[in-house]
């Protein structure tokens, strides 16, 4: 079996890696724009064949991943519509699913795609933090225009073979699910990682707790930059309510009135927890 | 050498357990108000005494460590005043040193005294949750009245045996520092953490990043109380200028002017990768 993986940063890397390390490796064919992701992949035997021209890798592959930034996935799937074998199952890895389903519904091609959107990754970009584990015991939401999908089995077992947790979901659902669980969380990451450089620290300053809090801040901004435009409308509600609630605390900090706070706290321990709201 | 343990929660237990584990290891006297705690740290061998009474333990020790709460340590400092040997060294690791330096001086017991403050813990109490290796690399603040303190050798040398570095620092500015370092993203753990639980969401259908996001939402709200007390009116405008931040990045993200966000995403990205900030 011919993997073909477009993008080989930190997830296309992982993809490649993961799999070469399973324990039926199928040949990997790897497609980036960059030399020196190229040659490393090659060098670190993640890929069989590197391509700088990611229409060669889709046309002969059995399965054809996109890991690339939401814009570039969305346009690479235009171009290579008509490229991938009638029987290929093709992929994407974009954190966001509404707007690469819309595309493939244009593209009148729901019969061959099943996106995908693995719970993993880092900060960090590029091959160089890539790994071979990165998606053990991780969930990766499955979405497709038409469910039940002819290809579901391949998509599934392709990701559980890596140890991962396959989850299907309606892909606006999914899209809302990530405003609040990853979208939001970063940019309040980027915000008080803005204020506490500004106060003159670095991160090794911090304990365990601020870094925690700030290692999101370290995100790609070109990565994000499409994401933030798509989810835009949608996560701007959310970060004025996340606004609204640090400004109502910071009066009662303010007037010394703890109660608010100390039983939000108590409430947020017992959802940390055992996942339990009152 | 006899080193009293006051509080054999996350800090004290692990103080104890790494105290044993060291190369030279002291008696441990360990004290704390819960049966069930004393007979978890003498079974784990972190202590050799355990006391319901703090005062036996405080009245024989050579060195003095209370790992308690503020309001408790406050209280303790000067119900002990007297007990202490004339040539004890009196710590406490609370995360403020002023409000603790503030009773010292009052006490007239600076001399003995060398408050610390360890960087290093985690969202889960008790003594469950101790470890001996908890200070390894971590650094720890040492403040005291008057610098240079006679015991200070003492006190730096404890710590280092632990794998710890210490800094000294004035007691008032590592304050300051610790608004922005650990107060502010605490009270933004705990503000955001309430959304994803709202939406329904609980910590295991959040990725790595949501997950780091959300772990201080599960600190000990009794520790915290009397801290956000302390700090309230100093940590208020650093709340209210995040939450004034964030409003105006959901502006940013309603209307799709994302110019601002994106040039924030990549100055805290370089401020992550090498400290800079500009």
């Amino acid at each position: 079996m011919n993997v073909g993986v477009v993008g080989l940063g930190l997830m296309g890397g992982s993809l490649a890696r993961a799999l070469k390390a399973s324990a039926d490796p199928p040949r990997i064919l790897g497609a980036d724009s960059a030399e020196s992701r190229l040659a490393d992949a090659l060098e670190a035997g993640a890929v069989d064949v590197a391509e700088p021209d990611a229409a060669r890798v889709v046309a002969t592959a059995d399965v054809v991943v996109y890991a690339t930034p939401l814009d570039t996935t969305l346009d690479l799937l235009a171009r290579h519509r008509s490229l991938w074998r009638p029987d290929a199952l093709v992929m994407d890895l974009v954190s966001l699913k509404l707007p690469v389903l819309n595309v493939v519904t244009a593209l009148n091609a729901g019969s061959q795609w099943i996106g995908a959107h693995p719970m993993a990754g880092g900060e960090r970009s590029g091959f160089v933090a890539s790994r071979a584990d990165l998606f053990q015991g991780a969930t990766v939401w499955l979405s497709a225009t038409d469910e039940p999908h002819p290809m579901a089995g391949r998509a599934s077992s392709l990701w559980t073979s890596l140890g991962a947790t396959c989850r299907w979901i309606d892909a606006a659902v999914h899209d809302r699910r990530m405003l609040v669980a990853s979208h939001l969380p970063q940019v309040a990451a980027n915000a008080l990682a803005a204020l506490v450089a500004e106060a003159g620290l670095s991160r090794s300053d911090l304990g365990p707790g601020g870094r925690d809090m700030t290692r999101l801040a370290g995100s790609s901004p070109s990565l994000w930059r499409g994401l933030l435009e798509a989810s835009g409308p949608e996560l701007a509600p959310l970060v004025r309510e996340l606004a609204s609630r640090l400004d109502t605390l910071s009066r009662d900090l303010e007037t010394g009135d703890l109660e608010a706070l100390e039983s939000l706290m108590g409430r947020t321990r017992r959802w940390k927890e055992d996942g339990q709201w009152s």
